[in-house]
């Protein structure tokens, strides 16, 4: 079975915005098995996407496109491949009523060309859009399938995973399972390197690496009978794997280390407080983001003035005067103070050189100090944190925020 | 003149890797007036390569490719284009050196395969790479030219910049000019349909619209001999739009709504302080991601806990007993109070049902209130937050930062 990935939008053509959704879909298909050769991207253009949906299908069995599916008139995705198809344009009630449901629950007037977003190609396979207005849609004919798809990765991730997935899963006769283990504190190719020889031999279930953000996700999936029999052919595999690594993991199918440290906040009973300065409230948003976090975080201080550390959370003058606001001495008192502040069993906290700005020789871009202070434990750690150059800022702040979370993580396991 | 990009790498195909090449060449031909109306992805296979390559001829003049100059055996685009070309391949000898060089620099023993990558088809202009071992090229003839670049960003970007750039120019006789006009406040189509006429009338200079994450990019785009002329076609257009939407609009050419207000902020040399309850931290999170916010911010209190509020922002007890957490009185008293406890120009406060949990009939999920106090006025905004449900934590926290900014804006005005 060969696949093409064909992406719509000028946008995409004009380098505005980077193609995420190629290599998603790229990799998801990779997983079933569904080879893929080319990938092509074409502007809002009805002649120019013609073109490229004829040559997809001269190569290959399926074409899976996004874009192009908005309500405007340069959205022309639909009707090139109903044309393609000699498919008439109906409308979809069913498409309809949930793009005025959608519209409803946002109490934002529908506007006319919304509907226009509901008209399908004769005989498609719909797809609802959880998180948006257009639906996706699958055409099919002569051994020929098009599936299209909405551009925003946040309504093509979801529909792919709950509706695409098992559409194309009927072009085969197996069931398809995969779990996610993640893991942070070592680089892919650290990961890889140890479990080469794993990873290398394992055909079912197979074992791929993905790499975003400073950490690592092995996802495992197996293809079987039934989903019983491939948790079975899973279950090995994940124990060889924790054998080798498992210090690094810090959850299987969750989607974040943050979720993963307020679940297991939630479940010990422990709570938290956050002293930030350098994260400057990344660390309390990332707590916060997770529902329920309300049971075991109270009180939170961006302290991104010196006045502020002394003030509010009690870092004495002397240790800002003596060490500076970057030290292991103001991380460790930033920590106790803020736990004494809300009164909370671990208090967190954040200090050192984000950038751009602001680096000496002495204290570089990319020093951090994380104090942690509870009963159990008060210690800091040092980070020297290697960034790229171009999106040193935010890098810094989100390793720096990875590390917390693990620090925590890691004091837990006296609780 | 047109162009294609032509990105040759299995890790691309497979997904292993985003192509961020592609956006970056496209972002850089389209500055100087180069269209590109295909993008293809194609894997280390010569078959694939050499069909792929006669196809991009066919419609453009320039095929500008990434990828496959690596030392390997699979590394084969130069060889596919010298075959396309009918040109041999020589040794050439300042590569050579170069790539001889490198080794000697980074103290590593060069292989013999390394050799590969000074061969290059006869009469190929070269183009040294500063960042590693891949020189690129490019071959010209009877009007076509192939441009071959390495795959690593980190050594591409560079040599397209000192290298391509000036080797292209001398195709180009125009000069392209974008700017762009963020909006926010109002949707996609909203902004479409009440700038219909403007927008599908224009051809030079276009406007082109791009959504994301509740707000609305307009880019405007000029084509002509200088720049001075693209400022002057563009400036009328522009003025347009502001007339229609212009209380929408909270920047132009500035990257996102933190960095335009923290920018003004700084220009006015007003301080901010931020009490955040359904935020988390979001809005200090992000009022830090800019450079420089240190001179406008020296506090921010997460105040999760009610107790929080009370003891540390000095929210009254009353006030929380009487109405509540989440109501006008106590996003008044947060902005108050945190204002105060910072000695801050200005003090906003973020108070909410952030879901997915926690809503009721009278306060339901998405209802939240947004306080300002300063000298100059104090007043709540009460929002009721239409959200996607897949992600409505999510989204009403950053719907609710964004209002803050637009808020912080306004409030500026009287600055």
């Amino acid at each position: 079975m060969k696949a093409e990935i064909l992406c719509v939008g000028t946008e995409l053509l004009l380098g505005d915005i980077i193609n995420t959704n190629a290599a998603y879909i790229a990799r998801e298909l990779a997983n079933i098995g569904i080879d893929v050769y080319y990938q092509t991207v074409v502007g809002d253009n009805n002649g120019r996407l013609k073109e490229s949906l004829a040559l997809a299908f001269s190569r290959a069995d399926i074409v899976v496109m996004t874009g192009g599916l908005g309500p405007t008139y340069d959205d022309l995705t639909k009707e090139t491949v109903a044309d393609y198809f000699h498919k008439k344009m109906i409308m979809d009630d069913a498409s309809l009523k949930s793009i005025e449901g959608f519209f409803y629950r946002l109490k934002r007037p529908m506007t006319e060309n919304n509907k226009k977003q509901a008209m399908m190609p004769e005989g498609a396979a719909i797809f609802p859009n959880a998180n948006g207005t257009a639906p996706g849609l699958a055409v099919s004919e002569n051994g020929k399938t098009a599936i299209l798809l909405p551009g925003p990765p946040a309504e093509m991730r979801p529909m792919f995973q709950d509706a695409v997935l098992p559409y194309l899963m009927k072009f085969s006769d197996k069931v398809l399972l995969s779990h996610n283990i993640r893991i942070f504190g070592m680089g892919e190719s650290r990961v890889e390197e140890m479990l080469y020889d794993l990873m290398k031999n394992s055909t079912n279930p197979t074992i791929a690496p993905y790499a975003k953000a400073g950490e690592v996700t092995l996802r495992v999936t197996a293809a079987a009978e039934t989903t019983e029999e491939c948790e079975k052919m899973i279950a090995p595999t994940i124990k060889k794997i924790e054998a080798v690594i498992g210090k690094y993991i810090y959850g299987i199918d969750v989607p974040d280390i943050q979720t993963a440290t307020v679940k297991e906040l939630i479940r010990k009973k422990v709570t938290v407080a956050t002293a930030e300065s350098c994260t400057g409230g990344l660390v309390s948003e990332r707590i916060t983001e997770v529902p329920g976090a309300s049971e075991i975080f109270g009180c939170g201080v961006c302290s991104y003035a010196n006045e502020i550390k002394h003030r509010v959370l009690g870092v004495s003058e002397e240790t800002l005067a003596k060490y500076g606001a970057v030290s292991e001495q103001t991380a460790r008192e930033m920590a106790g103070g803020v736990r004494k502040l809300a009164g909370a069993d671990i208090g967190v906290s954040t200090t050192g050189i984000a950038g751009p700005g602001g680096g000496t020789p002495e204290k570089p871009v990319g020093l951090v100090y994380i104090g942690i202070d509870s009963d159990k434990l008060t210690t800091v750690l040092k980070l020297n944190i290697n960034y790229h150059k171009a999106d040193e800022r935010t890098y810094i702040r989100h390793m720096t925020a990875q590390n917390v979370f693990r620090l925590i993580m890691k004091a837990l396991e006296d609780y």
